[in-house]
């Protein structure tokens, strides 16, 4: 251990589960939406607790919540951490959360043991992180990196046609502080892992060194619908098969390593007039391929390209493939990596690099700030969902190691 | 050519024409659906013709209808031949009411040459053949070679809750001779092939050696739904991949021939819960296997329990592959076979012998006559659609070498 201050599980864990009470949902999970009334009590709830423990509140034009304690050094920027509060409809207690309240429990803890820093200390709080109320997802975050203008977001409309805009100004949680106009040194956010690896592999924290690249595709396949009797298999043109072929390939393709740490995922697919004895004459998939390396990524979409010339020349079908969204790879900066690593190997925590499956506001972040993510386990690699748990063990070594690692960076 | 006896190529596809326009669709297709009011006059118009022709008309309890040409022996069985006159929804002018017409120019025909039979010549009109209207398909068949109770058949509901007993009572069409009471000493079955292999081959007739067995199945693929992004390809249990890899085998299994002659159509699928970015937990699918012999289609669903075992383990998912109809397969009465195969070869048309993927009336009439059937080309393999076709000369080929059948069948 580097030191022996220790933050206090208890209560990060308390905390955690009075926050969970807002928005609370009967099967142990929390509905609280971006920007509504329980958004707010939530919001409510955790500036009261940061001014309990004697920080100083800003909030900018797009809602994001700035929570200081101060630093020795006047004029240093602060070492930030943070994440959101904002949950999917049936989420979890955690997934976000987590990040929010472990910053707080780094500033009581400082507290408690009177600890001066050089630079201040800071927990933030994104607004709609999930995009579930509001698309698109990390639009706050977004608009403090420059990746969306402001009146982009706050004209960004609900399904009941409620602006962004509108939902901050009734929850009274549009600021003026300028978005992005907002200096910070190094950013670190702290999350559930949201996948299996951890747990699987027995490991206490992920070393988060980036962020997979990711490109959603839309496949349609047409090929000839026909009678399933009386055509032999010889005379087809079967599209689902011409799509199954695509898929199990590319899914084979990625499994094997041979692509390097990559991901396809076919997650929807319809038939076109679909009918138990009727060759599927079009088929309509989804394609969704991940990677940590940009030109992993082109190679991957280029086999892709390759494999449905292949298949529709071997079936005598038609198939178009369509990008409709492109997020590059993510390498975060590797200082703040190597900081986390050191703090996490001192510690005698278990530990492995690894890549972010799904994106976070230190994505943005990371293009305007050095900035990295530590994760702990997800129990059963479950979220978006009410079953999301990590325990209290997990959840209190997750924030020991944030509080060394900001500690570490904010100097004394 | 056996003889110089003609059919009229002009009035088959006059007639064919005729009946069409009674339930035309605006795209040249018909939807003269079972019992309905566009049926009776389909009906009349048929009986009419036949009337005129000279034959007398029967009519069972269940409504199908018997136009017979009397013989010279009064106690000889007739030589039967015949189809349905009901369409799909969105059907056409030829499947069923090809077989029917074509009978009826085989006793004007006889009558042109004034040629007197040693048996009866008849066509029959088989109710509710389809199955669009009123579930099951081929009921009336059914019900006349003792698979169907009279009773069950007269109860079927269409599905604003009409029986099929009370449209019958309402088109006229209830007659009083007691279904299957009705002696038939061989059964033919004209009908268009509905499938690619006439057609591609520059075939004129096919020598219909039987039916295709079929087994439905209802299959359920249960592995674990998980974010697209976190959850890396050897965590998975992707129910999608583990349904695309048992549909793909087993279309390759069949498409290769080592299985016989068989066929393997997934014509529906559904993906439980279904997102671009999440692994499919649960996929349902339907799963029709077809096979020309018996042992075959018991080997061919030995081979899709061992692949799904297989692919289970592999993906760690659980198939369950439920078995929801069985019909067996069907072979016709060798000398009904080679009556038509002399008949095709004497005629100096091009054929060959083919099992027919598809039900049809003459299946259930098989089971109680000795029966063949004869096919002739479909245009694109086109059928079940308002673009169903086949032109002048192949529908005149048809009829030519049902004519020979049924002379030769029939005696002098």
């Amino acid at each position: 251990m580097q030191n022996n201050y220790r933050i206090d599980p208890s209560r990060i864990w308390n905390s955690l589960m009075e926050m969970g009470e807002i928005g609370a949902t009967e099967k142990g999970g929390c509905c609280r939406l971006a920007l509504t009334e329980l958004d707010r009590q939530g919001r409510d709830l955790f500036v009261r607790w940061c001014r309990e423990a004697g920080c100083e509140i800003r909030v900018d034009q797009v809602g994001n919540i700035f929570a200081r304690r101060p630093g020795s050094d006047p004029d240093a920027a602060p070492i930030t951490t943070g994440s959101h509060l904002d949950t999917q409809p049936t989420g979890g207690k955690f997934d976000g959360i987590y990040g929010c309240l472990a910053g707080l429990e780094v500033i009581r803890s400082l507290n408690d043991h009177n600890i001066q820093t050089r630079r201040p200390v800071e927990v933030s709080v994104w607004t709609n992180e999930e995009g579930s109320r509001f698309a698109p997802a990390m639009v706050a975050s977004g608009v403090f990196s420059g990746k969306f203008s402001l009146d982009y977001a706050l004209q960004q409309c609900d399904a009941q046609g409620i602006s962004l805009g509108d939902a901050l100004q009734a929850i009274g949680y549009a600021g003026d502080e300028v978005v992005g106009e907002h200096p910070i040194h190094r950013f670190f956010e702290l999350h559930i892992e949201q996948g299996p690896v951890l747990e699987r592999e027995q490991l206490d924290i992920g070393v988060v060194t980036g962020v997979l690249g990711m490109r959603w595709y839309d496949v349609t396949v047409k090929g000839t619908s026909a009678h399933a009797g009386p055509t032999p298999m010889d005379y087809r043109h079967d599209a689902l098969y011409a799509a199954s072929r695509v898929f199990s390939s590319l899914y084979e393709l990625t499994a094997s390593g041979e692509a390097g740490d990559s991901r396809c995922t076919v997650g929807e697919l319809s038939i076109e007039k679909a009918s138990r004895n009727v060759i599927p004459g079009e088929v309509r998939f989804s394609l969704d391929l991940r990677h940590a390396e940009l030109d992993g990524l082109g190679a991957l979409e280029q086999a892709a390209q390759e494999l449905i010339a292949r298949v529709a020349a071997d079936t005598g079908t038609e198939i178009e493939m369509n990008c409709i969204w492109d997020s590059p790879p993510v390498a975060f900066a590797e200082d703040c990596v190597d900081a986390v690593e050191a703090a996490v190997a001192a510690s005698g925590f278990s530990y492995t690099r690894m890549t972010s499956g799904a994106g976070h506001d230190a994505v943005n972040l990371s293009t305007v700030v050095p900035t990295s993510m530590i994760f702990i386990p997800s129990i059963g690699g479950i979220s978006h969902n009410e079953a999301e748990y990590s325990n209290p063990g997990q959840v209190a070594k997750g924030c020991q190691i944030l509080f060394e690692v900001m500690l570490e960076q904010a100097g004394r």
